[in-house]
């Protein structure tokens, strides 16, 4: 379980930085960011995740979301995993923004041609944790794990997918109920086939629906986001955790739409949100 | 003098927008980003103007610096001018990272055939806060300067060039004496001409050195920044500021590097810096 070292970054009195790793998972090279807080040279630290959207790298949380100067006073380590495998040479795989590359969706594809690397729901929740712990202060017990967008469905599906493993989650703008948008139909039918039975299974309001329970949630929106209306389905989350009595702070925000600039005015609070159930 | 917004971006109860208009002083359309924060929309605000380094554009510090956070409590208005013209049609603009387009090392050239549309610092000191104060809540009176590395050495250079234009200055790892480095000589041989005599008047340490002074300066500096042996002369502007009297507090940072990581790490002390000379 060798560990490349692409580049660190003094950042906030702690490192920043991007490593790659040959997943035996994936079965292919894979990358992800690592911020080591200053604490995290004295002994080991509680590990906060972030799963990032379409289109994202494991440098874009690291670059975009200002987060490491109260992930440093916090002294909590932030993992930011790339979002799918990379060079492939799968056929297609380049073809478009929203499926493929850049576009793991958090799940094992079970489809051909995909099922050979896009298994990133195992690399995450299995193999990267191992990876971590080998080479960096990890705080063994509770974790958490937050997103954006196709990050924001990968932190509370993987959570609902695996229960106890997280303390703590939270998202930005998540595609909350990815059978019913045009990205999910998309990502679902090219993973998991055209069968819809299967697709429940990663999909966050019908987890809930069926029984799934989270951490108490927190989930920021912002009511100019352009995705709002047809992809996101954040009304939708409200209803089901409302009916199913799982603890849901869903925020709204007027004006702010969904980028990076939207993520970094509340980042803030998500880190405290994490930094008080990992404590 | 239209404005064209390219974005607009609620952040941190203000707004990060991007703009575009037609600037008769490069012969082009210019590009610029503006913060306005929460406070601007209850009137004029002071201006803090970010210039940056190669290979940047007017999105990097925005994107990069996490200062947003502090300027929305601060109330600061942060402007961050694009490097250079772009698309201008001259031959080898493109050809190197570190001259041409990106590069226009913040003053206006004199040599063909740069000089038809190398003007960043006419359009700096003269046409942009005009475009400014006509289009934004641009509170009258002392403003801010501050860049990072050839943006460092425009803020230097500006300030001294034009005394009592700006109220507060401050850089990150500045090129603090380009007619002694490799991308001051690239650069003043191309804008300027092979003769050095009139380098001088764009060199910080030599202005400081025929008598050009500055407010108290901040300046920033990694230790394991890769430029600082061969193209900062961090040493040289210690020492010209210690014999000219000119205030200077550099804090040089252990293993901090040239980066937007080291940027974000120590923005929060400059924007204080500012605000407490504009305030």
């Amino acid at each position: 379980m060798s560990l490349e070292t692409l580049s660190e970054h003094a950042c906030f009195g702690g490192v920043q930085g991007f490593y790659r790793h040959a997943s035996a998972t994936i079965g292919l090279p894979m990358r992800f960011g690592v911020y080591r807080p200053p604490q995290a040279a004295a002994g080991p630290v509680p590990v906060l995740t972030f799963l990032a959207g379409l289109t994202c790298t494991e440098e874009t949380f690291a670059i975009k979301a200002g987060a490491q100067r109260l992930a440093a006073e916090l002294g909590l380590m932030l993992v930011t995993p790339d979002t799918s495998p990379r060079d492939t040479g799968v056929a297609g795989a380049d073809a478009a923004w929203d499926f493929g590359t850049a576009a793991g969706f958090y799940l094992d594809a079970t489809q051909p041609p995909w099922a050979a690397h896009w298994r990133m729901e195992s690399w995450i929740v299995q193999e990267l944790p191992q990876v971590l712990a080998a080479h960096f202060p990890v705080r063994s017990g509770p974790q958490g794990l937050f997103g954006h967008s196709m990050g924001g469905h990968g932190a509370l599906t993987l959570a609902l997918r695996h229960p106890g493993r997280w303390a703590s989650v939270s998202a930005f703008a998540p595609i909350a109920a990815p059978m019913l948008c045009p990205w999910g139909e998309k990502a679902f039918s090219g993973y998991l086939g055209e069968d819809r039975a299967p697709w429940a299974a990663h999909d966050a309001c019908a987890l809930i629906e069926a029984g799934g329970r989270l951490p108490p949630l927190l989930v920021d929106q912002g009511e100019a986001d352009k995705f709002l209306a047809t992809q996101l389905n954040i009304h939708r989350l409200e209803a089901v955790c409302r009916a199913a009595g799982q603890p849901l702070t869903l925020r709204r925000h007027a004006g702010y739409d969904h980028g990076y600039f939207f993520i970094q005015s509340f980042v803030a609070d998500h880190l405290r949100h994490h930094a008080a159930a990992l404590a």
